[in-house]
């Protein structure tokens, strides 16, 4: 954690305090506790220092895991489990017990507990900014070795994932199978095979995922399409592994676009255009650079092919349809944002860098590099190769 | 999903409308939309209809997908991506589009977004009931089917962990590691080791999972340690399997206590104490019986065994410091609770029975299994057979 940075952001908020009633489900508060409780817990900063309020069953492996400078639990609020009003009277003496009267929470903090604490003279303001965001956006050289080690347990993933295809036959007129499908062994080679093959390499490497994108075909012109069913030859795949460490929680992020057989004209020139708009946004990337400036130099790279973008139709539904990257760290998306109105980008934000071009008729193709910004520039953090054609 | 339960539930709630903010990481969200959107998006029911509002990219996927009534996207507002003040205007106007000026949202709501809507105009209460747990807590025969389904998966990867300690050797003086270290080839045998072969089984069967309890000793002693390290012989091993379905979404539970080698006089008294607490429980559960009923049957056996529970002693840290059991579904721990104060149980519910024992000095046990409650008592929904020693 970066204690002078979030000092810095959560000490001028305007409240007595900044608190959170999130499990270790909420990114926001696995970093400011340090702690992974399963069940909502509280944290609260107050005057520099970090307050965590927790139930008995947790109270021993926070004392000992928690990054916080005190930890209580609900015992010494005479508290007992049961009572919902018990348990906001709790919270509300914890909080007047650090000293504070009125406190910040984040924009999806609980509505109920807001209220709670509102309704027990505790004033309490959302903080629309979400100021955590951009504290967690920056990242010590520690996060950055933790997103570095889960993306070699992505590249190991990825490499297991296209020797699946590489190794595919593919179904001619007297198979069973519809000609052009893949095939490993005797059955069709399927998006929930290769996903799984990608999953089961993640969890070996220690890292985790429920969600993997192996979408071919049409499923591919979709960005938020997981994929199903089996894949065929000539057809982009778009490989999308975005895997999870169980021991640090950190995220890595990486896409390739795989052609079994041989791409259409169309295709080959996407996939080009594309890698093109990669190389074209990672020169981009620099301190004082704006997220706009990287997701424009993207965009100009497809429009100047005559390709539509969101900047010049909002409307499409074709071509070049999301943003360029995110800020990745405890969540695969956070701040800042590579895209129209993205902020400056300073030394130490992680994120990826995704142009890719969509359209039905024609498949789906994106390229994601995971980069850390430096004081001069950039460092890629993936080694994975760029090909489109396996074999 | 229960329609007319849901209708009843929803249809009294005092406000012209029940809202939902949230992904699909949200149970609630899930049951009433039927969509996997993995961004916030809003579901509203109103007079017996649900309404879906997702972003322009979920659209073509929440129509074909979504168990709505309507799907809008934000483009049908004329919202385009960016400003947060012009969001929260097309929430409101999405709210009294569908003829609400009141709403009510869940306790763990974004606060942000009901503030929002309160400025805005719109009455927005808190359900302190959480109603829609109340809902989801009675299972279609569709919803038990999925349960049973991941819980075949639950008991596949029972056996693969139950194999690695069968197939262990013992370390002796003259091996490597301490004598009583339990070794996997020449390496110790460890809880992550066990945990990762639990979790690929789990893959290779559909379902998901990135916390699994393998924990011998003192560490089973915490009902919350995941365990680490390697395991030994002669020790209680606490594995808690609690797998999702990938297609589904539904879970499964299940723990068993293994020992390899000898367990102590007390492992075994306190083994055996808790299969009969786990009988009583389950002989305690029908319709009409409460949660409290079937905690305090659990409870009964512990006591008279002069072993601490909850009920004699709240702060006791040692003997049954949990409930006996949760339901389950969408959700690990969801309606109802099989605990002191637990209300009534219906058919179609779906519940844990995990009685256990813990003290850092013996070790902890546990048994869990997974049944419906029927019309007439209940069924189990696990197959996987209840033995201590290993070998």
């Amino acid at each position: 954690m970066n204690r002078s940075r979030l000092d810095a952001r959560l000490g001028d908020v305007g409240t007595d305090g900044y608190l959170l009633d999130a499990s270790k489900d909420d990114a926001n508060q696995l970093y400011l506790s340090g702690f992974t409780g399963p069940d909502p817990f509280l944290s609260l900063y107050v005057d520099g220092s970090i307050h965590l309020l927790v139930s008995g069953l947790e109270y021993g492996r926070a004392r000992s895991e928690a990054a916080a400078d005190t930890v209580e639990r609900h015992a010494d609020y005479d508290y007992e489990y049961g009572g919902r009003d018990e348990r906001y009277d709790m919270y509300a003496a914890f909080v007047r017990d650090k000293g504070a009267v009125s406190v910040s929470m984040p924009p999806r903090a609980p509505v109920g507990t807001a209220d709670a604490l509102r309704e027990r003279g505790i004033d309490v303001a959302v903080d629309e900014d979400d100021r955590l965001q951009d504290v967690r956006a920056v990242k010590t050289d520690a996060e950055i070795e933790h997103i570095r080690e889960s993306q070699r347990a992505n590249e190991a993933a990825m490499r297991a994932a296209e020797s699946l295809l590489a190794n595919a036959d593919v179904a001619e007129e007297t198979d069973d199978a519809d000609p052009g499908t893949l095939l490993h062994g005797d059955e069709p080679l399927t998006s929930e095979r290769v996903a799984e093959e990608i999953e089961v390499t993640l969890l070996r490497h220690g890292c985790a995922l429920d969600q993997t994108i192996v979408a071919g075909g049409a499923q591919a012109a979709d960005p938020h399409d997981r994929g199903s069913g089996p894949l065929r030859a000539n057809e982009a795949i778009i490989v999308d592994i975005f895997p999870r460490s169980k021991a640090t929680k950190y995220n890595a992020d990486m896409t390739r676009t795989f052609c079994v057989g041989g791409p259409s004209e169309t295709l080959r020139r996407w996939y080009d255009l594309t890698e093109r708009a990669l190389v074209a946004a990672l020169d981009a990337v620099e301190p004082g650079a704006t997220g706009d400036d990287v997701h424009a130099a993207a965009c100009e790279v497809y429009e100047g092919a005559d390709l539509p973008t969101f900047r010049t139709d909002p409307e499409t539904e074709t071509g070049f349809i999301h943003s360029t990257g995110h800020g990745i760290g405890l969540d695969v998306h956070e701040s800042p944002r590579l895209a129209s109105g993205g902020g400056e980008l300073e030394p130490g934000h992680v994120v990826t860098v995704e142009p890719g071009l969509y359209d039905p008729d024609v498949g789906g193709v994106r390229i994601e590099d995971l980069v850390v910004v430096t004081e001069s520039g950039y460092e890629n953090l993936t080694e994975y190769p760029i090909e489109f054609v396996v074999d």
